[in-house]
This record gives structure tokens, sequence and C-alpha cells, in this order.
């Protein structure tokens, strides 16, 4: 069986970034050295080095030829969450989403068969978000947008935000919620555990927000997909559900229905590095909302994109087929 | 079946607690206040509402009738989190935990058969922590402690906390971490967020420092058990492993060992309100390694003890006796 995989979970970068810090004259931006061919050094603005890439995060023509050794067909691209940028000015939010947008549009218009565009908006105003998000679904073809976990100090219930999902829902744009600014960050530096503990805590809070503010009530065919195979939201669904049960005053103010009411409406990717947990979050979700997401290019996703999932020799190829490929079409919005 | 479960994770607190804001001389204490028979409210000397609590928290000839009612032959009492006060000075700290300390032991003493004493250390210094621990189990006769999932700035891989580690091994304490202080409890207010999100992510927070930080790896007979199922930990394992293979240079600084040779080798309890996930855990950590644990007298634990393990078709009646009472007594360091 050879399927040509969808892998929604890809982050992309534009080669050049711009002096944000010049230009706006506050800093805290990412700036691009590259130190050498092909690799470069995503650098904080006050010098201090973030993380070191390679060619395959910004070259689309490079990405291509690693889909075609590994055999995936379509990825989804969005961009890196460290560019969101939530925490600028919103007029400068705006003008990074643009230039993040516009790039990233270059790079699916110069494969517009292996690759297909997730928008970022400057959340911090819904307004211009709104507008930028039309601008993605109408102008550069993005199939959906993705956003961070919270934005600034909102979480994804506030009612600031709810135009621009009502928006998405409007414009048939799938949304990929990714955790970032990680909580308890600060206090955690050692042993990379923003990454290991803090991105999955995100994620829940992310899920627990939308449903406890009856986002996922209010708007039901807004397709919502979560990092991370949901992050530790498949460990804690009982404990959200005890607890929306026990302490229905602090839970159920603003939507009546329990966590457990929205299982199987909303997907998530696969990207659990393990087989059992991989298992229960089908059980959980259902085969029909689990995508194939690898975080590529970075070494902390799958680094061979669809393994696990092809690794599980109880499910059914045609519930593979779904995971691999299917199902990210239907959460695009496109055709199968 | 009749078992005498032990119940490994309750707390329990003093009738009265002192004015420690007026002998201190600053605040952030909690007092109680009994504003009608048998019920209590917790109050943050700043006036604001914590919990309303009711007698079976600090009265145990009621918990013990409690435990009739529910066939729960032993309760291991500890005190409530909120108590723990690493923020508070050293010797006040010390203070407190003493106060804490003796305070437990009463209830112990009127009802030996009945209950098991975990004390609480002030481990903002560790040198009276150890000292308070020779306390607990030469003179109270304790078992064990309950520890935070964190102190202030310290995770609990901090070197300074070794010492405490250490001397309970010397002195065959078991040490049930306890989440606290949750991270991103200030920017999750609504919806209980931290008790339903931040509370499953510190606990993973506690596991992750002690594995990369070779605590669990220097000290392999030192019993430790983590609350709620360990919190995220189970959904997240596949990440720290993948994380630590991809960035040694981030997670293996301090422990060459990865996160899944630790498996088996700590206990949880079994508080995850969700059938599926407590068979994971179990698949997880092994049959031996989870104990019945209800977080009495609390909403948010399981109201009828041992339920969620006794629902459980698919698991045999030893494996059963085993969770409910029979590694509880190991892991307090008891004959079977």
């Amino acid at each position: 069986m050879t399927i040509q995989k969808i892998d929604v979970h890809t982050h992309i970068l534009p080669k050049k970034l711009p002096a944000w810090k010049d230009k706006f004259g506050y800093g805290g931006f990412i700036t691009l050295d590259h130190h050498a061919p092909c690799k470069a050094k995503m650098m904080r603005d006050d010098g201090k080095f973030f993380r070191e890439i390679e060619h395959n995060c910004w070259d689309s023509t490079q990405r291509a030829r690693e889909c075609d050794e590994q055999n995936v067909g379509i990825q989804v691209l969005s961009t890196v969450p460290v560019m969101f940028s939530y925490w600028t000015k919103p007029q400068d939010g705006l003008d990074i989403a643009k230039f993040l947008n516009d790039d990233l549009a270059e790079s699916v218009a110069k494969h517009p068969d292996r690759f297909i565009g997730l928008g970022t908006l400057p959340l911090q105003d819904p307004d211009a978000a709104v507008k930028e998000l039309e601008r993605c679904m109408k102008d550069l073809n993005f199939r959906g947008i993705q956003i961070g976990s919270h934005v600034n100090d909102w979480n994804l219930n506030e009612p600031a935000l709810y135009a621009v999902f009502e928006a998405a829902a409007k414009l048939d744009a799938a949304i990929f919620v990714h955790p970032w600014e990680m909580m308890g960050e600060d206090k955690m530096q050692k042993y990379w555990l923003p990454w290991l503990v803090g991105m999955p805590a995100e994620t829940t809070r992310a899920i627990a927000s939308l449903i406890f503010g009856g986002v996922l009530e209010r708007l039901p065919n807004l397709r919502f997909a979560f990092a991370h195979g949901g992050g530790s939201f498949p460990a804690t669904i009982g404990r959200l559900q005890h607890g929306f049960e026990a302490r229905p005053d602090l839970c159920a103010i603003d939507n009546e229905k329990g966590p457990m009411e929205y299982l199987g409406k909303f997907y998530v990717d696969s990207l659990t590095h393990d087989a059992d947990m991989l298992r229960h979050v089908i059980k959980l979700f259902g085969d029909d909302k689990i995508m194939l997401g690898t975080d590529y290019p970075f070494p902390l996703g799958e680094l061979e994109p669809g393994k696990l999932i092809e690794s599980l020799d109880d499910v059914s190829n045609e519930s593979k087929q779904k995971m691999l490929r299917e199902n990210a079409l239907t959460w695009l919005g496109l055709e199968r």
C-alpha cells in the first residue's frame, strides 16, 4: 500500500527576516544568521541563540525533495510558533503576519501540488486578524490558519477572539492550534521542559478554554485541530470531565455541556511518539479525527513521517489511510 | 471479595490554625472560619475565599466513620498542599511544618489502625527539612512525607534538595509528590484550569525533574509516588523520551538514561477518573505500581473510593487487590 501522505503539522520560515527591531523601534524578534551553507541560527534580537535550523526550514525545493524521499505527498505549511508575535503593537503584528503569509504563499506557489498553506494572524487585534484571515483565504488560497494556544493574557475563550473564529467558520478555514509561550517556562528552563512539559499543557489549556468557553458549542462546523496528539488532554480528559461535574459553579458557567461531549468533534495530529498512546488517542477521538503531523523539520518531531501510524499492527489499512491522508483532506475542506 | 482498601491520597487539616500572619508579621497564610456546624471556610489572610470544607477535613472520628461506610481500611493522611508554605521564611516554615505534623500525629494516635501519617517539611531549608523528616519518622511514626511538585524557584532536581531525598532513602520514608502552586495559574483563572490543567502538568514537571536530574538513578531504593495517576506524564512519556533522544545536549546533561527506563520504578495513584486511561497507566507502570488514591475529602477526588479500579472488568482480582491495598503497604515499607 502506497499512500501519498499528507503531513498537517510542518513549519516553514522565510529565508530572510526583516530587521523588525529597527523597523518598529523595539526588540523581541527573531533574526536569522546564515552562518554556513544550508544552515542558519535563529537568534533573538538581544543576541540570545534560539535554535539552529537547516535549509529545509526555508527552501521549498529542498522540502519537496525530502517529501519525495519520505513518501509525503503534501505538506501543510505553517509558520514557526515563535513568529506569532502576538505581543507586538497591533499594526506591527499585522505587518509581520502579512510578511510571513506572503512568503508562505510564494512557497506554495512554487510547488502548488505539494504544499497547502495555513496563515498566521495578528490575534492581538481581532479586527485586523479577521481582515488578514480573509486575505489568507481569498487572495492567498490558504486552507486555514495556525494560531497559538493563547494570545497574551487572553485564553481562546476570550470574547474578543470570537469574531475571528466566527469569520473562520464562515470562510471555511481550518484552524491548527499550536502551543507557544509555554506556561511555567521561566521556572523550568533546564532539560528542555518548556517543550516537553509546558507545550502539552498549553494544548490542553487551549482545548479546555474552547470547550468551557462554548466556542466549540457555538461554532460546531468550525474545524479545529490540535498539535501533538492533543498534548496532555488525552491523559486528563477524565479530570476535566470530573471537574466539570464536581464544580459546575466554576466550569459550567459559559457552556452547560461537559468536555466528554466534544470528543470526536475536533482533530488532533498523530505526534505522540508512543504507539500505545496513539492507540488511546484513536480510541478517544476516533480514527477519522487523527491526522499525520510530524513537526517537520524539527528534531522533536517524527523524523520518518507516518512511521508510528504504520507501526500499529492492530489498526486496519483503511483506518491508516484515513489518518495518513484522507482526514487531512476533510479537515482542510478539500474533496477526498 | 472484600478488600480493606488503603487510600494513599487523602488530605487533612488541623481544626484550628494559628494566626500565622500575626505571629510572623507577614501574610499569605490560610485561616479557617468555622461559620456553621461541621463547616468551615478556608480563607486567605487577605480575606479572599479559598475553599469551603466540611468536618471530615479535620475531624478524624468523622473520617473514620466515612471510612467504615466506604470500606476503606486505612487512609494515608497528608496535609492540604496549600499548607506547604515553602515561600515563608525558613524558621517560620519549620514552625508551620511542626504544627501540622504534630496535629496529624494526633489524628493518627486517635485511630492508629485506621490512619497512617505522611509529614510535611520546610523544604525551603533543606537542613531543617532533614531534621523534621527525622522527627516525622522516628518520633511521630509517620511512614513518609508529602512534598510539592517544586519548591519556590527550585525544581526537584535542585542539588540543595538532594540531602532531603538521601535522608528519606536512609530513613525508609515513602515520598508522595503532590502538585501545588500550579504553573500558568495567574493566566488561566477561569474554569478551574489551575486544578484541571496546571496540576497534571506540575506532576510531569516533578517526574521529569527527578528523572533528568538523576535523583531516581542515584537513589533507586527511594519510593516516590505521584498524585493523579502521574498527571499528564502518561500522555507525554513518548514526547519526553523522544526529546531526550533528539536533544541529549539539553536533556541528558545530568543523567544518561532516558525517561522510559524509569517506568515501573515509581508509584502513581489511581486518580484518573477515566477507566481507559487507568488501563493505560497500569500498562505503563505495572499493576504493582498503582495505588488507590482518592484526594478525599475533596470534590475533585474519587467520591466512591476504589470504584474505578473495581470497574475494570478485564483486570484480575489479584491485580485489583494489589492496587486497592497491597501496593500501598509495599510503598509504605510495611509488611503485606
